[in-house]
């Protein structure tokens, strides 16, 4: 039986790991990348991720080993590995989520919606993707991309020339003419059990997520619960998988991203599902029975906190604010940044998400966030 | 503004404080009593709370000091209050706490219903109050009584005896003849804020509560509410008051215990309302607006898991159990021992408390509990 787990990485998703941990009765270590991480209370290790030794000391401390962030080198895990040391998910479905390329090429022998790629090496192929596609893509880099970030709308070859010229193959996609973003979380453990919560539509600003709506109104729930079972066991994956999806004016849904961890678009299980998904993540990589994730309000909306500027932490408005209504906030115990997730506010409501979204609007707004 | 709150004892009522200081953003430190207490990973320090000194370093690296019991001698308490450390509740309140008998005397200046009580010094004491209650009476030790401990029931001075021999004062009281138990939480802040929950029921076994019924059918909110907040007022409680009650057939709510603190009777919040118990407590203590109490959905069961034997702490049968109808699994992260709290499991429904209740019990039994 999993006694410990360990996270590699420290920041929120590590941090909301906490409470699910002590919940089971599972101990959880972090190898967190400083001393003031945002998981620092479970924090057993600091030390440098990509070292191996580093994270090969953490694993003697532990039984499995899990992620806050996909950017743990795959050669270090699949070193690990062969040492007999627990990574869940493992190398052999983590490849996918750290490698937009692999993950395409993959997606694509499964049969799955997306928007059209190719994988392109040089202006001429940029060009050729440019000619089929009204002069529009995006170009992205397969590694190390998050939050906007690795990303780039070009609409001609120049634009596409500084990425070029460091001479990695690159993933060229169709810009999607879309009409919303929804993401689908699901959670697969090792013995292959596979549950899913209601997929929600997300709002991005500024390519980071805004806010997010449970469920998704009107949307096509089988549908996107069946894209997501495909990929989790097609792809193998163990913990939750985050499926960010881009759906058209008639209704298609392409799969954009992928994520194996707890994700942003997640964080209203906290309050809004019996089981939430930091706890569902932790029961996956222990390979317990998953829980269930019926929704516990038919309506949920989370709305992110970025940081203001370098002071507002948020946690000083408190006294005037949040008291009632039916308002969840969820502090990240970091300092003040601006652009920075620094927290979220969760609101349920029986009526509809248009109620939930204004007390949740209003609550943000007297945190003077 | 508090930042940091200490907690003196690291049994589960400090284990459970810890998601709601997270979430809140406020760092919290433990002063257990072991290595290996229940809230260990909040644990800064591990010594002898009645020990002066000790909880003097302890005070110094915290704000605000709070507690998961009410054992800390009251002399500590006023001592270093006389130098400037804030304890939440004060020892102005946590007096009537810790001591029955100044409880008693306080309540009855205040004009709450309670049983009939004395104090009792001597023999001709206990006849005397014997002789006008039908001949049966109990006792009770002022101080460092819990779940049971420290309570007699007699039927002659005999039986009163051995208790009386140790020559101090003992609180006498009438033997209620009650149809059942009720418990009302509520919390007040520095400033005065008061926020209750429903009152609920609680189901004894042994003297150590077994299960709790939210809300008590068919009670009377609004008195036992009022009871609550009189002497949440009356006697300057900060941090959660659990006042536990007899009710009598013709209705009547006698008050039994207090608790200053986070109580048993609570621990269905953590799910069943916006703001759970150990939330608000933290934010009474740290003198935060207090949170919203409503309930999350109409009804919730709690049913603690008392230990059976020496090796079952109930986290081994997760993997056939608890996957599904809404049932919510605690540990306390504590080794197995007969009669020991060692988790929870609460389930809450729109239905009814019979709904909820037997699933709560169908779960407990899959545990082997």
């Amino acid at each position: 039986m999993i006694k410990t787990i360990g996270v590699i990485g420290g920041g929120q998703l590590a941090r909301m790991m906490i409470p699910a941990a002590a919940k089971l009765g599972i101990e959880l270590k972090v190898l967190a990348e400083t001393e003031d991480s945002s998981a620092k209370l479970a924090a057993t290790m600091v030390g440098d991720y990509t070292d191996l030794e580093t994270v090969r000391a953490f694993a003697k401390t532990v039984d499995v080993i899990t992620f806050d962030h996909e950017h743990v080198p795959l050669s270090i895990i699949e070193t690990l590995e062969s040492e007999e040391v627990s990574f869940q998910p493992s190398s052999k479905a983590l490849k996918f989520a750290q490698n937009k390329l692999e993950m395409r090429k993959r997606l694509a022998e499964l049969g799955l919606p997306m928007p059209d790629w190719a994988e392109v090496n040089n202006a001429v192929d940029v060009q050729d993707f440019l000619d089929s596609h009204s002069g529009v893509a995006i170009l992205k880099t397969p590694t190390g991309g998050y939050d906007g970030k690795g990303v780039l709308v070009i609409n001609s070859v120049d634009d596409a020339r500084p990425w070029l010229s460091q001479g990695s193959p690159l993933l060229i996609e169709e810009k999607v003419n879309f009409v919303r973003e929804l993401a689908q979380l699901s959670a697969r453990n090792a013995s292959g059990q596979w549950k899913s919560w209601p997929v929600v539509q997300t709002i991005q600003r500024d390519g980071v997520c805004s806010e997010v709506l449970s469920p998704a109104p009107d949307a096509d729930q089988i549908q996107s619960a069946m894209i997501a079972k495909r990929i989790a066991e097609g792809l193998q994956v163990t913990g939750n998988l985050a499926v960010e999806m881009f759906e058209t004016d008639s209704g298609q849904l392409l799969i954009n991203e992928l994520a194996m961890r707890p994700h942003n678009s997640g964080h209203f299980s906290i309050e809004g599902s019996v089981t939430s998904q930091f706890e569902q993540h932790l029961r996956a990589v222990a390979d317990l029975a998953l829980g269930d994730t019926s929704a516990s309000k038919p309506f949920a909306v989370m709305v992110n906190l970025l940081g203001v500027d370098d002071s507002n932490t948020f946690v000083e408005h408190y006294t005037s604010a949040l008291e009632d209504a039916g308002v969840h906030f969820h502090s990240y115990g970091k300092s003040a940044r601006p652009g920075r997730k620094m927290g979220h506010i969760t609101v349920l409501a029986d009526e509809s998400l248009e109620h939930a979204r204004e007390i949740a609007l209003e609550a943000k707004r007297s945190l003077h966030a």
